[in-house]
């Protein structure tokens, strides 16, 4: 069975990656970008370049943007927009929740379908069964075009309906990562000016990392049924884990400035009551305002 | 061969562990605690209650302190100090490198050996091969007691003869620890205000928890060498995701003080020329006071 067209829309490196993986798989694939010289080695692999926007979006029914941002994303439709209607429109633009919805009211208003979605994994995952790309929309456009979109990533997630979803799960994702390497960057500072250097504090450092799976399974529970039992820890001997931490940082010269946060975090629940509770309170107590 | 005799000083949940692993392994084990109430399940399972701190010491040539704090320590074994000549001290209690140096200065007054030790791991572990409790101080004086000392945990792990070793490792470990933690509760409060519960949204915590060991040991190179390569992502993209995360939480009157912090870091080492550089170099940059 020959392979339905796809057209790709931005050739950064993920979308370079992106229309790679239509080219690899068979898909008659049209390619666009700004700089016209990014399309080189797609076309000389068997993509067709089109010359401009509009004649990318009529070149297929199925049609991927990933650009910088949501910015990109409408100053390059806009105004091609009259070649969006009948098309579906699959944006894998990183941005926010709110930002996904109110493209998928743009999209609506072009005649056009809309699902937004989420790249988990870096672009030399794409198109092999490591890629995780997650997907947010309407279930029966999901349906329509799933196998065409399972060329990307082994694991393409449906979440729902609701065309904020993908990129809420991203932003909550990125949260766990960009807060975990920050700790990571700073242990190896604190170990450094200890004289301990990085490559003897990280197999102790495995250890630790490898206990946050199973803390990720607990909390889940935790914060789903809104019970937080005192298990290992409680706030309050995290609150003074984390005070001995900025001591011995301060006493360093490191900058302390996470850790103080994440303090005065544990603090305000200790304040607010929740001292004896397990760790896994502090998602009630950051998703409202302080007293 | 019969077991030597060890005194615990200490009998909090941490110090009963230890206590009830030396009783189990067959050391004649004494116990002192400032409640002696606590000492009586591990009596009932053979242990001998000293009536004094003086006492405790007086009874083995090891003896192990396991306390809240090293304020606790001094308090408890100042008094006492003329039975410690001629022992040698084992301190689990956790503090600061800089607290674990003068008190082993303090320890060497009183004529005896000292050794620091970090536990690394929940007490239920304790005497199992899943605890991990690491030491520093003389390396004679850690050989001499290995044996004994092997009791208590799987790895017992010897890190140098700067009695601040294990404390520095016990920090900077810690530091990994609780911020990754802060990071879990955000984004479990960012889904939750979106609408995703902490379950569904905790398979792909797992991925992204998955991805830190290899980072760990990516960056333990690169800050060994002082070369920072961006191989996934730079600091630039690194402050531009964090943003793009603090303005989804705002959205949702979520606290993000841990995440402004952390793209503070970001920020200032572009603004210090790095913005191309890979997320390894903030270790450098934290280490020093701003320009």
């Amino acid at each position: 069975m020959s392979k339905s067209p796809v057209t790709v829309v931005g050739l950064g490196p993920m979308g370079q990656a992106l229309a790679g993986a239509f080219v690899e798989a068979g898909h008659p694939t049209t390619v666009w970008n700004r700089t016209a010289a990014k399309a080189e080695a797609l076309v000389a692999r068997g993509a067709v370049l089109a010359p401009t926007a509009a004649d990318a979006l009529a070149a297929s029914e199925l049609v991927i943007v990933c650009v910088i941002d949501y910015d990109a994303v409408h100053e390059i439709l806009e105004p091609a927009a009259g070649a969006l209607k009948g098309r579906t429109l699959v944006n894998l633009t990183a941005d926010s929740p709110e930002r996904a919805r109110s493209t998928a009211a743009w999209a609506a208003e072009q005649g056009a379908d809309y699902l937004d979605g989420a790249i988990m994994t870096p672009t030399v995952t794409i198109g092999t069964p490591a890629a995780v790309v997650l997907f947010s929309g309407p279930e029966n456009v999901f349906a329509a075009h799933r196998s065409a979109l399972e060329t990307l990533a082994g694991t393409t997630a449906y979440l729902g309906a609701d065309h904020g979803r993908a990129a809420a799960h991203d932003v909550a994702l990125l949260d766990i990562f960009w807060t975990a390497m920050s700790g990571i960057v700073h242990a190896f500072a604190l170990a450094k000016a200890e004289n301990i250097s990085a490559q003897e504090l990280a197999p102790f450092a495995q250890g630790i990392v490898g206990l946050l799976p199973d803390i990720v399974t607990d909390f889940a529970a935790e914060v789903d049924e809104g019970t937080y039992p005192n298990h290992v820890t409680n706030v309050n001997s995290a609150a003074a884990g984390m005070a001995h931490i900025i001591h011995a940082a301060e006493d360093r010269g490191i900058d302390v400035g996470v850790l103080r946060a994440a303090e005065a975090v544990a603090r305000r629940a200790a304040a607010e009551g929740h001292g004896a509770d397990g760790f896994s309170r502090l998602t009630e107590v950051l998703g409202r305002p302080s007293a």
